[in-house]
């Protein structure tokens, strides 16, 4: 049996089976991630509640089914494997904050996110940091605090997935899930040298929301490599009469193995989408010795990005309404000078949306629907586009936000987190990939996108970088 | 071999297998028509373009490839039957008017629908006739006059897919295609005798659209009979990634028979939405009275609704903001006094899309949610929800609208519309199928509302229905 503190830093693939063939009990392996989180969490501040009996108690459960008989058929796809949950997702019985003192409660009713997450068997252990009501990527709020990012205490894990990055990075769960909007998934991924996947809208339907034909904000697998990634979103996916947009395909689809030569595709890569965005020069070098990587796997790799300009009035048009639908009326019942206001990013966006008007929306649609049009027919030229997913390394961790990027200024909150943005703009599933470190060690990721839908074939090529790289297994942040 | 005008009345199922046996020719079949329409069209007014021509080449290339021993499985589904389009879809090389002088042209590509239809090897013959713009649901524009009623030349066709129901009512095509915002593809089919269906949003994709998320307005098939609906069905359906949100369920799903057992189904119906809407007393009596054949066939039958009331708020907000996208620039080169200018009705909804707000359009996009899953939760106890199509009998031709109906004043040329427009809002795939005559001998139609997604379903209620009743085949307007 591996040692305690190695059973942390297994794949869940792995752990699956070693749970499967009864070699770890689901026990053992929780308490081995209860004991790092004991030691490891105090500084890192990645899991923001703990729920260790409850977790027990269904870990017993587990492990008494599988002595039971019960065959390795006979259980979920998750079976036994530790996990918490963003604490913008709602948990049943589980004190669920939303990093608002505002939606601070203990719910009565699990999302359908977190109802598959346990019906595949999973053992809830916690919740995970995330930034006030996940507005913006970087963790920290007025209940918890910051998330540090566990390759250097002093930077930012990301966000607003940045508790379950780093709950990731540091070997507190083997799986963890996001949601994404503008970068939430890949943001912190890139941050804390994990993996991040954006599904396409649809592909992990969600219940309960107020917009339920909105295809901006999505919900995703996090892990430390793309095939614990695929496993997670294989529980999660799929479709449910809850959600009008859940695609048909079955989650069981994403279990298949990824194995895939990529010889061949056509890969197109963007330094800085097209111009539009600038980026640091130590992201740009880990990137760029990234994309080498797909030319020696047989890709046939090209310098060539669509016009993703419009994605900014999309994105931020669509999300400023979105603001505007959810935190109305939160805004009015709780002014700026009420103790537990909304922060000031959340306020301007949602006035933002209080002074949109119908022609606007409707100009942004138009653009959405022209984006979605120019993305599709590039990819009738190219199977995937690499990107940086991130323009700056993790910054410091008591900063709001990175308020320059290689000598750009930054307007806003949201700026530096373009390259991130404008994809969720085109439709588009989008991973985040280790791709290497700066000279001072710090994780830098890549963003692999793929045509509408084509979730499994993103997977799949990062999965066959990951094989040929391993910047996770190379350098955990121990 | 059937008498040429007797060709004209056979379903669309029998011609395609007398084509595919060889027993009838596209050509004859085509001249059939042809005859018919020569006949027939100039009092009913619902072809406005023909092709006769072009169409006698396709069909003579559809008899060679049988001729030269392409077998019954090599052809398409819609091998040699003649249809018309509805002229709101841009047909390549092929008069497209819109019903307004603003649009009217030859367009150099199809859309999406009629290239599918084309593919599976129907014979385009000609278009039929649209309000202007497809707004409204009464067939009548400034370039082709009105569409009238085979079964009262004195009265409307219903609408916007009027000439396409009149069409297949006078027997001048078996099958035709359609859409449908508030009730264009179940209107006309309830004042025609046929059947209409709107599929579920995504059943039938669309392309090209400004606003390709938008699930409001759908693209679907008319026919005599269900069993012809559900063949042009399966050649419309199907995934395609020009539209974003195309259901994945490959169309020729639709092409299994729809034979089956309605027993213990459990059905509700209401005669008023509920008591939202007025309906004409012998409309009300003839759905009543098809009411009673679903307790024959054995379904538990219960009068229930679901509260519908807030898709007057959603249907008419979503409504004015697609119109602002798609009219707001015509309407500004085109003003009040330009000779082609938009109708008022036009340019008063898209004058209200042009004043809302942002909140205003959010809190419509919550009702659409809210309403989704209430209607959602009513079908866990109901199969199908049996309602009228429309709530008057055909009206005077020369009307715009009705003003009033059973006593109630009609706001404007929309309100009389509200029993199909309410379903619209629902995301529910909906099947307007005959249900009889007043005594005066004027069709009424039934509305089979069912799960969303559940088109198949409704297709196959709607067929025990029909097969059970045979209005259709009781009562052409011969």
């Amino acid at each position: 049996m591996p040692h305690d503190d190695d059973l942390c830093f297994l794949p869940a693939l792995e752990l699956a089976d070693l749970l499967r063939r009864r070699e770890v009990s689901a026990r053992e392996l929780l308490r081995a991630h209860l004991d790092r989180i004991e030691r490891v969490n105090p500084a890192v501040n990645a899991i923001v509640t703990l729920v260790a009996e409850r977790a027990f108690d269904a870990a017993k459960a587990a492990d008494e089914r599988l002595a039971a008989g019960a065959g390795p058929g006979d259980v979920g796809p998750l079976h036994g494997l530790p996990i918490a949950h963003k604490d913008t997702h709602n948990t049943a019985g589980i004190r669920t904050s939303h990093g608002s003192r505002l939606a601070d409660g203990v719910p009565d009713q699990d999302d359908l996110v977190i109802e598959r997450i346990k019906a595949a068997g999973a053992i809830t252990l916690g919740k995970t940091n995330v930034p006030e009501f996940a507005a913006g990527s970087h963790t920290f709020n007025p209940i918890f605090g910051a998330t540090h990012n566990p390759y250097d205490l002093g930077r930012s894990a990301g966000g607003s997935s940045g508790g379950a990055a780093a709950a990731l990075a540091s070997g507190m769960v083997p799986l963890a899930d996001g949601s994404d909007t503008g970068g939430s998934l890949r943001n912190p991924a890139s941050f804390c040298n994990v993996v991040g996947l954006r599904p396409s809208p649809g592909r992990v339907p969600t219940w309960p929301t107020a917009a339920a034909w909105n295809t901006l904000p999505v919900k995703g697998p996090m892990a430390r490599t793309v095939g614990d990634a695929a496993l997670l979103l294989s529980a999660m996916a799929g479709p449910d009469p809850r959600s009008p947009i859940a695609l048909e395909e079955p989650g069981a689809r994403f279990a298949r193995p990824l194995d895939h030569d990529p010889r061949g595709l056509r890969v197109a890569w963007s330094p800085d989408l097209g111009g539009l965005v600038p980026v640091e020069p130590a992201v740009a070098r880990a990137v760029e010795s990234a994309v080498t990587v797909f030319e020696d796997l047989g890709c046939v790799v090209e310098e060539a990005c669509p016009d993703l300009a419009e994605g900014e009035e999309v994105f931020r048009t669509l999300r400023a309404w979105l603001f505007e639908i959810s935190f109305g009326p939160l805004m009015d019942r709780c002014p700026e000078d009420h103790p537990d206001a909304l922060k000031r990013t959340i306020r301007e966006n949602t006035e933002e949306g209080r002074r949109l008007t119908g022609p606007a929306l409707g100009r942004a649609e138009v653009a959405h629907a022209r984006l979605f049009h120019r993305v599709r027919e590039f990819f009738e030229r190219y199977d995937a586009l690499l990107l940086p997913v991130s323009q700056v390394v993790p910054f410091d961790v008591t900063a709001e936000y990175p308020t320059e990027v290689a000598g750009v200024p930054m307007e806003d909150y949201l700026d530096w987190m373009r390259s991130a943005y404008l994809i969720s703009s085109t439709g588009s599933p989008a991973l985040s990939v280790p791709a290497g470190f700066t000279p001072e060690g710090l994780p830098v990721g890549l963003q692999i996108v793929g045509p509408h839908r084509a979730d499994f074939a993103v997977l799949q090529l990062g999965h066959a970088f990951e094989q040929a790289t391993g910047h996770w297994r190379r350098r955990p942040p121990r």
